[in-house]
Order: structure tokens, then sequence, then C-alpha cells
């Protein structure tokens, strides 16, 4: 590299006015200058100059043709890529998500592989700049490219640090500093961690299902339960950061002892390793054969293997399914009344255990919730699914980007 | 009346600008053109435009000395009362407040006394639209001076129209057109109806312990229990208008059928008549002489008795106000762990039940909640008690007065 001042390496530090432009861009996609006109409220003047300063610092570049009904064709204006990527990482208990993306938002490369977050940071983080920069590889980038960073973790992040706290599935991970190891390695980017349930709510709001949804909740059922909170278009963390740990809520004063400490949590109850338990035991005492031939063959029991189980005419599968999304649901039906918001959307591993995990957490909401709070109310699987974490990421990378002055 | 405009019959239209300056001037109070001009951003040159254009228009006035450290004395800009005033209303199921204030919020004229929602709309409001009449009378106002109106029921109201929606204890009062009612009389008056536990929650917010609080909720204990949500500094009211509708979220799969129609809510478990019915009980069973005594004596057993048979060492009396507690305090856990509030305040009539309620709602928050979410969670009665609600009428009458361009 050159000592003399790279373009790509100087701050993209943005008015208001350019700032508003930029994420009109980022949001809409593609924008003539009318569109923006009408989006930001700009005069036609004050528009053009921001729009031509834009240009001018090469963040946007104006291409192609709009569709139009005849006349003159405005055109469009985008964000230039060759002033850098993002990167979006969505790190699970046992597997990891990265990609690369233009400043719009599109894609460019995107990788998966199992990964075990027990190993350490040292280890993780290693393995995740070595994916990235093949990814940046791929598209002859170099790791001065990389601009903004956003990276999902399965557990308890102060976000204005980007540090873990008091992770209970990932040993080691505790005030590590990520940011710091990830701009070893990528020094143009600014690095935004967050829990992975904010993001995979981020990725249905910026991206998915939930786009025009002002208040909604994104439930992760796996081998936790947490919930991502949508405020007014916006995640919203709580007072100390920690909000959506609904998995602590308790659902049975008799039930059992959860790694928290507490007695019956809805996580000890109703999740992945819950579900698991009660099928193999059920296999184990030979009140299932269909489940019995399952452990047998692969010496554990999935929530795959149970969903074909209840498919294939099991009743005791089905029975914890339902158990499953009958507690979650009396939960949510506590949260719909308090918080009433318009969708909830349910994703995780466990929520590839069957549609009638779904119409469980439905009735339980239903038969709890007031009539006014559920009237309008829509309780689905998450339509990005397992990719929600990774999209989550990368808006949140996005938005980051710019640094407003 | 005179034929000719008057000038506070015409709308207060501002634009963005005018909006932020009245806006800052009403939450400060009194401010100086350069408190002003730091609170805004704005130059020197734009806010002297802004405020002289708002002093034209008489509705802001300059006056007296602001303190200063040697010097030139700079001139503090109010609100200048020959506008109009507002007024706040909050009505209770048992009770009505009444008050009129100028445009900084600084009460004029209070009254309060004993009203009964059962009445129906024609006869309650008639009754408020006297009340305020009788406190303009008083600083010789006429009903055109009122502006704005903000008014608090003990019902779910939509807030877009100011309708009730099926309020439980307020019959026909259905989508009684509150708004038009007060509107004929205060011709010149915005008119603002909400649920009564969200302007306890703005009340707090605005004037009293929740000032500088993001994030809290305002629990009201009364016949009924009800709670207000401050999200980002706001009034947070769901998807439909119904968040915080928390009494009927279940606490007892066992307990006692709700007027819902559910069972177990907490609402009848733990509210003012559960309260009255089990120490009711304990009398007429003769398991307590004090209260046996108290209802022999009154005819029947309100919050205000129970606490005192209680601090004369009634072991029953104490049982029920901390079994109420608890109740709460398990709800309010799950929700701690949901919202991550950074501070809980308990208001309503039973809230005068004594302080082992409060240290029972605290100790079920406690037990149940995770430790990050309560490290820093201050849970306490309403400061501003039996005034939060009317405070809270102003704060939206004021917060509604002026129309935004």
């Amino acid at each position: 590299m050159s000592n003399e001042a790279d373009p790509i390496e100087s701050a993209f530090a943005l008015d208001d006015s350019e700032a508003q432009v930029t994420r009109a861009v980022r949001r809409q996609g593609a924008l003539s200058r009318t569109d923006l006109a009408e989006i930001t409220g700009y005069s036609r003047a004050k528009m053009t100059a921001v729009v031509n300063g834009l240009i001018e610092r090469g963040i946007l570049t104006e291409v192609g043709d709009a569709p139009s009904e005849g006349g003159r064709r405005p055109r469009l204006l985008h964000f230039s890529t060759s002033l850098g990527v993002v990167a979006g990482i969505d790190l699970g208990a046992t597997s990891v998500d990265v990609s690369i993306a233009d400043f719009s938002g599109t894609i460019l490369e995107h990788y998966t592989e199992p990964a075990d977050v027990r190993d350490g940071p040292q280890i993780v983080i290693q393995r995740i700049t070595e994916l990235l920069l093949t990814l940046l590889d791929r598209r002859a980038l170099s790791p001065t490219h990389v601009r903004s960073i956003g990276l999902g973790v399965p557990g308890p992040v102060e976000f204005s640090t980007g540090l873990l706290i008091a992770p209970p599935i990932m040993p080691g991970w505790e005030a590590y500093p990520i940011p710091d190891a990830l701009r070893a390695v990528f020094p143009n980017a600014t690095v935004m961690v967050d829990n992975d349930v904010n993001l995979m709510a981020l990725g249905e709001l910026r991206s998915g299902t939930g786009k025009d949804i002002d208040n909604f909740l994104y439930i992760k059922v796996g081998t936790g339960i947490g919930c991502g909170i949508v405020a007014r278009g916006e995640i919203y963390r709580g007072s100390t950061g920690c909000a959506g740990d609904i998995g602590h809520i308790s659902v049975d004063h008799q039930g059992p002892v959860c790694h928290c400490g507490n007695i019956g949590c809805l996580e000890a109850m109703a999740a992945g390793p819950a579900i698991a338990r009660r099928a193999e035991q059920a296999a184990l005492e030979g009140r299932s054969a269909i489940l019995k031939r399952y452990l047998d063959a692969d010496g554990t029991l999935t929530a795959e293997r149970i969903a074909r189980a209840a498919s294939e005419g099991d009743r005791v599968s089905l029975e914890i399914i339902q158990d499953s999304g009958r507690m979650i649901g009396e939960v949510l039906a506590a949260l719909v009344n308090f918080y009433n918001p318009a969708l909830i959307l349910i994703g995780g591993g466990v929520s590839q255990i069957g549609f009638q995990f779904l119409s469980s957490i439905r009735q339980g909401v239903l038969r709890r919730s007031l009539p006014l709070s559920t009237r309008h109310l829509r309780l689905d699987y998450s339509p990005l699914g397992n990719r929600a974490g990774m999209h989550g990421a990368l808006a949140l990378a996005l938005e980051h980007l710019f640094e407003v002055s």
C-alpha cells in the first residue's frame, strides 16, 4: 500500500442532509433525484447540492434508467461499490455464517460452516477473519475495503462496547475485545456486536416481513429461548441492554431447576434440550418405538427426528411438541397483553420441528391474551428463517457505515 | 363575542423551528435566548428570527432577568398567559380531578370531588364542564380561552379517536364521543383522551421522578391493575393502543374466574377487590378479630383499614397484603426480564396499603428476574401518587397544544 491518503481510508463523515440521502438510498435501493426529493422533502436546489457533493466524494454514483411513463427517463442513484464493502457475521452456538455486501446491502459473497463457540474467542475470531479474507479475495478486495462489520453472537452483549457479559454458553468470551480483534485485521471497519436474536429481529425489520411494522417480536427457540424487540421501527434494547431475555420467565413453580438457578424457567421446560430430554426419556422407557429406533440409530434425538416421528403418527412426539408450544404460547400471551405487538415471528433451530409447534403456540396465545390485543396480531414462523441473523448483521453494519458528524 | 377574528381563536400553526423552540420553553420553563440557542443548536441569527416571530404572534413574551455571573443580564422567554390555558382532567372510577394551567404547565386552579363513572358519560362530562367553567371563572377566563384538554379515563381508549373500547367498569361509555362533547363547550380546544395509567406514566415522565429516564413502567393497583409504558422517553401504546393491559396475565391456573372469562388473572387475585374479599372472608370466618371489628363498624373493608390492621399486628392482614405484593412481583419479574426498565413506579389506590406491599413486590421481582436486569433497577411508590394522573393529563394537553404544520 502507498503512503498517500487512500480515498477509502478517510472516514465517511456526513452532515445531516447527506446522512438522510444516503440512508434513503440504502433503505430503498436505487432512487432517482425526484424520488429523493419526495422522501426527504428537500427543495430541488438543496437536493442537487447534496447529491452532487456525494457523487464528487465517490459515495454515490448515477447510472442506468429508471422505469418512467414516457418523457424524460430519470437516472438512478446507487452506492459506488468501489468505496468498499460491509461484512455480516452470524455466529451461532454450532455454526457461523459470513457474508460481504455492497453499501446498498446486496450480498456479494456468502459462506457458512460448522463452528463451536466453546473453542473460545481466539480460535473462533481467527477463523471468522480467515473466512472473510477468502470472501474478499474472491472479489479481488483487500482487508482495508471492509468499512463496517456487524456480528451477532449467542449471548448477552453490552451494545455500546461490543463486549459479552456473563454469556452462559460461551465460556471464555466474557469481556473479550471482539471489536479490537477484528479491527486489527480490518483497520477501516466500524465493528458492531449484538445479541443474535436482536439481529434476527433487525433482519426481518430491514429485509423481511417486518419491513413496515412498527412494533413486533422475534422469538428464537433453540438451545435457549430469546426475544428481539422492535419498538417504533427500531431495535429496543432496554435500559441496560438485556431486554428480551424471556427464557428465564417462570412457567411452573414445580418445574425443574434451570442453569440460572431458578425453578421452572421457560427455557428449562420448552427449549431444544428439554424437548430432546423428554423424547429420549420416552424412548428409553419404551413409550415410543419410533423414537427408540431413531435414538438407537443416531445415539441422540434432534428436533428434526422428533418432528419426523410426530409426522409418522407417534403420539408421544406430538405431545412433547405441543407441550413445548403451549408453554411458549402462555409466556407470549402475557407479553402480548403487555406489549401489544402487531406481529410475532418464531425462528431458531427448534422452529423446524413442524407446524404443530406453531399451532400450539398460537393456541396458547389466543387462549390467554385479551381479544383487543390479538384481533390484528399475526403469529408466524420467521420467513427469513436461519438467514435472519445474517441479514440482521449486514443491516447493523450498514446502519453504522456512515459516521454522522 | 364579536365577529372579528379573535387572536386566541386562530390555530397555533407552527413550523418545525417554532415548534422546537416552544417545546423547549414548555419543558424547561423560562429560558434565555442563549439557553435556547444551545438547546436547539440554531445560529444566533436564526434564533432571533424564530423568537421574534413567536413574540410578535403573542405566543412568547420576554420578561425579567435570568441569574447571571455578572455582566449582561439576559432576559427570559415565557409563554404569554394572555393567549389561553390548558385543562387537565383525571377521571377515576370514583373521583374526578380537574385543573387549568398556563402554557408552561404552571397549575392555576385545581379542584377534586367524588364522581361515579357508572352514572354514564352525559352526567359525568356535564359535571366536568361545570367544574372547568368554575375554575375559569375564578381567573376571569372564558370557555374560548381553553386551547387544549387532556383527559384520563379508567378504561381502554382508542387514542387516535379518543373513544373508549369495551370499558369493563364504564357501562354506557363505549364509543361515546367525549372529544365532541367537550368541544361543544370549549370550541378552541384540542381534546386528547387517554387511559388513566398511561397519563400517570406521562405525569411522572414530564413532572416527576421519570424525568430523565428513557424506559420505565408505571403500575397502577386499584380496582384493576394496569401498566403505563415509557419507551425511549415517550408513552408506548402498542400496535392497537392496548399495551400495558397486565391485569389479565395469568398467575394461577387453579385461580378464580376473572370478569374477562379467563382463570387466575393477576387482577382477579391481587387487585383491590380481591384483597377486600379475602379480608372480609377472614373477618367472617373468625380468623381476625381486628378485621371483624372494622368490618362491623364500616360494613366493608378498605385497603386503608387492612393496612391499619396489619400495622396493629394482625397477621392475617399482613399475609393478604404480602400475597398480593408477591403475585404482582412475579408478573413484574417476567416484564423486567422482557422489558429491562430502569424504574418501576407503583401507584393507584391500593399502593396506600403500606410498605409491606412494596417490599413484597420487590422480593417477588428480585427472586425471579435475572441479575443483569435488576442490577440498576429502581422500584418505588409513585412520588406524585394520586396527582400523577392529573399531571399527565396536563402534560398531554400541552403536547397537543401547538399544531405543527
